[in-house]
């Protein structure tokens, strides 16, 4: 098959840098234009770029002119990625898919639109109805697809097979963050080494109210009736690179799981996603571990490819039913990898299809 | 006034180095015996030790013979304090206050015993009428106090204001603990260098039981009943030196507590060491910081000494009342000073004496 | 006696902050005024500054209204402390300077000034008399000086010994320099968690040529004739927070020196500035261990206060004649600590002497 | 081809955990054989090592059951890697050679022995014409192969292209050590977190003299004479997980030699393995770098699995000719990656063969 041409709209930023790499071999999509700030357009990418990825810049990309973030300059591509930050993404993005190129985002800014999707393949799958209620594109070929915050990805992943068996009452989680979660510069080191900061401004706000979207129930009208969940938040930065650790207490709407049942259900779950083929999709999206001092960030954040989300110690917790620590790569699974994998989703439902 | 003699005992480990850095100047105790293994009995302190404190070995104890941790061993001592591994501690505890030698220890060997009080001053200090009922020394001069868990000093100080104005329901505590506690040569750095290790034997059942104790009512019979405050913890540990910090949701008793309120009985409240003019004791045992990045372990555990807990963050929350972050020092306020002000109010309150 | 007016320039700086930190309780030193760039002058210094010592702001210095860097705004100082960027220092300490401010500064601008003294008191205290050569002001008041990078402190400090009893040809030294000496926010922690980064941009320049000025001669028309060492400097990023550590070869102009010669004149060197009573002076102004795994920059960059210069590990090495590692604190004694000591020299030496 | 069955010695150490990681999917060798001390002796693997790879247990390794070192016990094998400590090596590996069973092994006991190489394959692969001098074993077929300590693959690596283009006549080096090389559990954190330890001990000496044996001259009795460079070590522990980072100064035997000479050895040297075939030989031995900044531990230290060395800010340098940093992976090119680089040599020269 021919791969789709994609564009990256804030490709020198630090997402923008993690969705090429991540699409440096990807079999479905090939990155035709890179796009950025007024700042960097007009030059050569490995010239505009601060590179901080742990790999060279790939060499079909380095040579590559930026663009502006025009729809207008990027004419030749059937969607785009957006790295971009919130402060300019909201206009951009909007007219993108005005323009009939449809964008799938890591930005925040429309994940609590009405009919945009906030989409986790594996958990809500079927939100992508919500596509065909956007207003956009009058052609009906642009729309926005967003993914959520990473803390978002593992806590909802993780809580997705218990939901499923036995519905959830009220959730607590104590996240605790790698440092490449606020981007480059992003966190100083003299706050961070041998430390831990008790403050991530606007994150518990994400934590509380995203997974009731993620987890809502899709209505005839294209929107989503948001989980009635109760979910407190607290956020921690810590010294970490790449992974976010989360300490999760879980009340269960049915009464008396026993451990070994809620055990089960992890071990048994099956992906909606099995069967799909998607290139970047886990073959195991949550593995649990029976090892007490696992998961750890440096050990397995990067487990299949950064795309895995691990938990461990599964044990009855008095007050709550469960508790459990869950572990994600914010950069990958929590980012770019996570837009990378909703698009896949879309080309596999024909929802983002070649341009001609 | 003469200073006291004191005995340590597990001198050369981690805990009684910081019992000796501690004792090097106080005005009230002097240190005329170090004891340990009979592996380093008779060798010069100096030479026996594996000397791990940031200051040299003090000059008046470098030269100090090793003696055997046995009462015989130590006559001239008026108290010994205890810095001992739990797995020697029980017995040559027991065997010292047997030949009428006070033990204020840090071993958790006698947490649970009926007479042996858990204290902490500012806490519970009217449990050290528990010790008039302990038979080790028929008597009555040799006796056992002990001090809680690292973890458990933060969260009762912590809680101790709100639960003398508005009364504690359950608690949730989620601790990020420094790698010190672990003791030396304790935790690997290939372990936790850029890592988070979700899990730290024995300790969750230490947090989940000795608040209890400590916030617990003490009976006519020299007992302590116990709090029946609901405690749910998660311990991790973090790649930070000094400093254990605990994330921590609190359900009050009373209803329609306001913020406001809540933080005004943190402001306001006056510690029952007031006034005894302890050398040990913070001046401000809890401090509550407004910046909602305070504290953190690097830049705050060293507060007043590694003696006062600080808090922050404190704000209402979903699904239990109020959240908050607290910190305190574990390698003082959580062990070797926290036995050092131990032994302080028992000789403010006459408990301790001199021998002759 | 009454203590000297003093100004902080830059104050809300990381540099800033250090002297105010530093000075809060100076016997001789009383910070009156507080300037720095026009963002912030005019508004209270509390707000102005991002302030990261770990200290809360001395209240006395809390409410200050920040000044304009000018003469004019800072009429009843006695002198100046700098802690300006480079960037502006020179033309603002210039000013100062012509004004009749003595301008005791941490900014490099003029530390190759022919009669700008690059100073470190317990090793070249005489090249003060420069100042007298000084011709900003032509009342003979104000004067500029200066003190060194943060690693031609502890080098040249645990030179100078060997220089005294032997003299020195050569010198080869590779840095492993604290992140702290970037400043604030200065290195990313992305960049410097669990790595090392081979170059700090202009370092290696100033570590090649400073020494040369510090260890010259002072000449009648008060110059310097510079020493001729050779040196060569390699200068490289390591995950600490504050220290500078050195691995340093040395080549003496003596030959056949044992190593028992060369550990006799650092254990048996007295500081020239011994009996002058200076405040801020560490007793010892370099302590040389004899444990191998001594300094390390956690343990050691502390000692007296930050002031004292540590080397351990001296021996005869091949190719040179000894090699030894050595350790300074590269923001007390190698930046604010350093310049307050400079201003203490020239108080004893009444150069700084009262306005009126 | 049938692949060479393979034991491997030391198989629960860290070192033998890193042979069975990189030997799980190895083309030529298969694990036939796990063998290690008496007291994991008849364990399974999985249950008798404390795994810390960041990958599981290869599932073919997890459930063998773990032999005694003694070739008795391991008749069936080809050959055997060796992961042993230094302090039981010795006579073992003299043993499987002297059962005929080749030993390629990561101790450094042999690495002195006259007609032992200490083989780099890029860099002295003649010198494995010394195993037919070797008499262990008066069948022929049993010999010893060693490889370097870990700094000094970086070290001669980078020195290669100089020695063969101009000659070296001496060399500075001070290391920048990871933690992984103290094997587990190793380096304590609170000794080296935000931290530089000074001393590495038994390191210097092997730094000074491996690359005189490595850089030396085969001779017709098969001994090796060696190089006459003169060779200066410091060597310090630095908070990194993986990755020995080189400062090193070098003289040349040639005089006059340019910067741009310098550079174009380096980025016209071909490797000697060059045309091999060598499953786990890198593309490009020595990476040299432009970018002022590179190498750094973490970004490339996992250079083509590992097994690259890298190199960069090449720069004339005052006292010497030429300064600059190297880097290579620690336990894996300096340690059983280069075992099974230099195993795969063997094979390319046929002298391990199969059994049969």
């Amino acid at each position: 098959m021919n791969r789709f041409k994609v564009g990256v709209l804030g490709a020198t930023g630090a997402v923008g840098q993690k969705f090429i790499r991540l699409l440096a071999e990807h079999p479905w999509f090939e990155i035709t234009a890179v796009a950025a700030s007024s700042r960097s357009a007009g030059k050569r990418y490995d010239e505009a770029a601060h590179w901080i990825e742990p790999i060279p810049v790939p060499p079909q990309i380095a040579g590559m002119v930026v663009r502006e973030c025009d729809p207008a300059e990027l004419p030749e591509v059937d969607f785009v990625f957006s790295g971009m930050d919130a402060a300019v993404a909201g206009e951009i993005e909007r007219k993108f898919a005005e323009a009939g190129i449809p964008v799938v985002t890591n930005a925040r800014n429309y994940r609590r639109e009405a009919h945009v999707p906030l989409l986790v393949p594996e958990v809500n799958p079927d939100h992508i109805a919500q596509i065909q209620h956007q207003t956009f594109d009058p052609n009906g070929r642009g729309f926005i697809v967003t993914n959520p915050n990473c803390v978002c990805v593992p806590l909802v992943l993780s809580l997705k097979p218990l939901a499923d068996a036995f519905g959830i009452d009220s959730v607590v989680v104590t996240s605790m963050q790698a440092v490449s979660g606020a981007g480059y510069p992003g966190v100083p080191s003299l706050d961070i080494m041998g430390n831990v900061v008790p403050y991530i401004g606007g994150e518990e706000e994400k934590i509380m109210w995203e997974p009731l979207k993620l987890l809502g129930d899709l209505q005839a009208d294209g929107t989503v009736r948001n989980s009635s969940i109760g979910i407190h938040a607290s956020a921690y930065r810590v010294p970490v690179i790449e992974g976010h650790l989360l300490s999760v207490l879980v009340k269960l709407a049915k009464a008396d799981v026993t451990e070994a049942q809620a055990r089960e259900v992890y071990d048994s779950w099956v992906s909606p996603l099995a069967g799909l083929q998607l290139p970047s999709a886990p073959v195991k999206p949550v593995l649990r571990y029976d090892e007490p001092r696992y998961p750890q960030p440096r050990l397995h954040a990067p487990n299949e490819n950064g795309m895995q989300v691990t938990m461990g110690r599964l044990r009855k917790a008095g007050l709550f039913d469960f508790a459990y620590t869950a572990l994600g790569h914010n950069t990958i699974r929590g980012a770019a990898g996570g837009a990378v994998l909703n698009a896949e989703l879309l080309v596999a439902k024909e929802i983002i299809r070649p341009r001609n």
